[in-house]
């Protein structure tokens, strides 16, 4: 005997979530002891009902709680400008900018012959009907970058070039209060190649 | 916009766990969206389930899912020895070394006048009552060893000796394994003062 049963399920459920350890699941699991049991049942309605309500877009493959969600229905967004994504984590990341007034198409994934990730396996064909369907002029694509995500943003810009829509990439170059010194030496050579007249 | 509302809403739950800062509890929230829907539901269904199945033993105060708990309850377990602990975890710490065989008492607090927590908001009323009933032979006070914990120790002590119930405290040294070098000077004190001969 060491933790009663249904404990020590808690504390099996917690450890399997990522970055928790089994001292923190042990920490977890007290706490909800601890709680207010209206309080549990509301952390346990949050679960069930984040994966009841929330699901994909059918337009850009975003997070929603409705479909089509609240960007793609959005009269006052530029549908026709598209942000092209890895993940929903990085349309929240573009909108905390609060600059971009486009919609957005989340890959869910970035190319990896490594992985055996191919083109199939992400939303680019969803992205080539939305360009045959709607108006759109530019297409960014703001995939991370690293090598998976500059690989997938050259495929799909050549996938797009012949359709005459304009392609971009997001910028490289030093973070914003960052340090030259820190800078690696990547980034520090495309900061210079991208240089611009003051 | 920045999270849609049931999204938002579990990671302001998770936010509300112990340890769990704003970043670890986006990651939660957007890890359960990945999970199976089955998973993430026995998630929330160990949360409910160990409010509801885990109470208090109505005699050792320990958390159980039985009452009388498993050990109160065991013919196997020394009922004449008591350990008299400041909370359930501290079972649990008790148990992982297989030593004893004894019953607990769980106090489920210290005595602390700066809290303002007196002998009235800790077990110790109901574990006079189980000395009176009980045939007990001994009481090993192993309440926290700092200020709280000692000064709970010394207040029960006291209460029991009238009693003619024996009763001991855990002893106070160096960790095994730990390092003379890195030991406090009151540890090493402690130790100094409880030597036995070899």
């Amino acid at each position: 005997m060491r933790y009663i049963e249904p404990m020590a399920k808690l504390i099996e459920h917690f450890r399997a979530l990522p970055g928790i350890g089994s001292k923190t699941a042990v920490r977890l699991a007290y706490h909800i002891l601890d709680m207010e049991p209206a309080q549990a049942k509301a952390l346990a309605q949050a679960i069930i009902e984040a994966k009841e309500k929330i699901g994909y877009c059918s337009i850009c493959f975003n997070l929603t709680d409705t479909d089509p969600c609240a960007i793609c229905s959005s009269p006052a967004r530029d549908h026709s400008t598209i942000c092209v994504v890895e993940q929903p984590k990085d349309v929240v990341a573009m909108e905390r900018m609060r600059d971009y007034k486009g919609v957005y198409h989340v890959l869910h994934g970035a190319l990896s012959p490594i992985e055996g990730i191919g083109p199939e396996d992400i939303k680019v064909k969803e992205l080539l009907t939305r360009l045959y369907d709607e108006n759109v002029k530019e297409v960014i694509m703001a995939t991370n970058p690293n090598i998976e995500g500059e690989a997938t943003a050259m495929y799909i810009a050549k996938l797009l070039k012949p359709l005459g829509i304009k392609v971009t990439r997001i910028a490289h170059g030093l973070p914003v209060g960052g340090d030259l010194e820190y800078a690696d030496e990547v980034t520090l050579a495309k900061a210079i190649e991208n240089r611009r007249e003051m």
